[in-house]
């Protein structure tokens, strides 16, 4: 059996930060799916649709990383694809804490299902989706915290459609 | 004046962890009231009244603990109880912050009311109501984190209304 | 150029503990703008005009202090008033790493603009806007929680429209 | 039987903090007992019959309170005075996380051994043993970390010894 | 170039938490070598050579795994055994912190080289070498807390000589 | 009266961490003192007069920085050059607990005295003196977490002394 990671978010939007996670844990692991979570009673602010093309994009050249969408458990996506590691990104104490509970629980309800943690590095530390999403909405310039080939035109269209 | 203890929540729905906190606090109080806090402007997913029959049926043979529902302050119902001592279980550091916070401003409030902490035990600690919603939302099965006399069926009919 | 701080928040309402911080501060700068921030999207308990009007009754008597309202990126506002510090106040390990997000976010778009933290007193600590909030909403006494010349009353009378 | 709390500590020296806990949680035991660990092979800053002496002191008008010396293992002195309950007082979120450690090894061997935690009082909360010590060994006013009769002329005459 | 883990620690001794660790990162590589450092300078409790003899017997059914000793820094031996991969157990949040800063400090001296965190499980969360060392000191059973085939006996004959 | 702040630390040695957080307050204040703290029974790594050299050498063009030497409390440091401001550098959240005590003590010893806190910025987060010197022992390269004109040659002659 190969060894398989799930990287899971709903990547609302996908930052340079995921984007680091996934190139440096690429090493380890045979492949990488990244799982775009999705509930279709909730409103996210990108739609499901763009952010698969967004991360499409962005690992273009790297066949060892896909991306797939699923609405439900973590643990049943895992389950699916054949994967026993769930790959995740710590940035600070207070993720750890709220990371822990997730991780433990995914263990309690399949045993050999492992959560790994890459630190995110230093200068991406502060960004996260949601600050992204506040700086876009108020016009604020968010280039610096997108991954390369994803261009702030591409994710400026929807913060209208989000008043 | 007895010793009594409230244990102040929304339980929703009361896990396996809350159980545990209450037993254990039983030899050092008379008396434990829990107390279920609710907000008739807030929906809960559980109903209330649901709530107390479970929470009931986990003491049924519990003398020394009662159930009740509260609106409004903590404070207001340990004062209509008597109650001198609220109990709280403790989860991780996260948690202790916001914990921290309440216990002082319930303290200027009634000088002489005292929060009392236990811990969750280690196999506890990753479950809270959220997750436990969350993993009955899609399915999952949550019966390891219920106390044993409430089922998975019991609660798994309030899914479908939440949607 | 004088050395002016931005006080940033949403006061909702304005504490004991906010008041604090601004007056302890005083000494390292010339001048500091209370900003209020808001979004013409979302609803606040306490309208914008009466927040306003409650900070300046609080510093009545301090010239070096201003009170202004802005809706969009702080570090905009920052560039407007000419200012190169954001003062904050920090309260627990918790507030902690969320403040250093944003203090770092805001250092990435404008590389010479500092957040100054001091923090809060030990009697202040427990204060948030969250819990006065809560505690008015339950007709509990906030009198203690407020700035001297604010008074419950001048607050009480928004609890009916929140509901 | 009984419902005896030991009070676990190096008192190196007992500060106002300490004594706030042990006369908060009074209530809800039948007695106290304040346990002066000691280690025969590590040095302390004060000599242990002193500690005892001075922790005498202050509640020699409380006769739920009493005093003794253990070298050794906590569980095993609960053991010896058919104890139950650790009381034990929570400073901060970085305490949290050691106290947590040491509970759930105490419990692990002793099962119906619960810790008890009591938050320090915003006022106390910076007061540690090591902090008063470092002010003393310069010469600092220290009497307003001490219960109120314990005097520094107490404490000072061991400065010098422990140069 | 093959994938090889490098567990470091001082292991004083090696707990019932690192083996779990160790066992749990297996699947992600292909071969984990357990490097106990060391300080000639420094006196540990247990002896380098027991400790080197005691984790061999814990692995001696799994191949995959090899001890080795170094003294010196973490990342020079990564690169004398050409791993690119650092294995640490993550305990608790307080952990988190300096895990974080050592983890940055190598990746800023050898940019390719990752650490990887696995989470404790929760009824090993407690367990440090620190905490067993005290145990053992004081008489205490230690046995719940080392590798099924360390005995209490390996270790309890150096507590005489620790004095 | 003019606008000092005092910088206290062992700086044992000071790093490019240190030399960020006060050439960031500069605009702040009208002089900063960086105050070596010392105690003529510990022994450091680096000698005094070594730390007071090195320092002047890092600000030789910034007259508004000093450096001074001061064995005894902070605040008495903070009277003599008559100070009300202590200057902090804040890393992470376990910084945050320990730096809170020290600088609630210090404001009950001399109510005007207020600690203000600066952010390291991410990149100079993991950096410590403790780790400094850690990798300066095992002669790994540190000249990255130096201030531009400090050498690793110039700390390298101490090491040696250490064993």
């Amino acid at each position: 059996m190969s060894n398989i990671a799930v990287f899971p978010g709903s990547f609302d939007p996908f930052t340079i930060g995921h984007e680091s996670i996934v190139r440096r844990a690429l090493p380890m692991f045979d492949h990488i799916v990244i799982m775009i979570g999705y509930n279709s009673d909730k409103r996210t602010f990108f739609p499901l649709e763009k952010k698969v093309e967004w991360i499409k994009k962005v690992f273009c050249d790297t066949p060892k990383v896909s991306v797939e969408t699923h609405e439900g458990l973590t643990v049943d996506f895992c389950r699916k694809v054949k994967s026993n590691h769930i790959l995740r990104g710590l940035r600070t104490a207070a993720d750890f804490e709220y990371e822990r509970a997730i991780a433990q629980v995914n263990k309690k309800m399949e045993d050999h299902l492992e959560t790994v943690f890459l630190l995110t590095t230093p200068e991406h530390t502060p960004v996260t989706s949601t600050i992204v999403r506040d700086i876009l909405r108020h016009n604020g310039d968010i280039s610096m915290f997108l991954p390369s080939n994803i261009t702030m035109q591409d994710l400026a269209s929807y913060v209208e459609k989000n008043h």
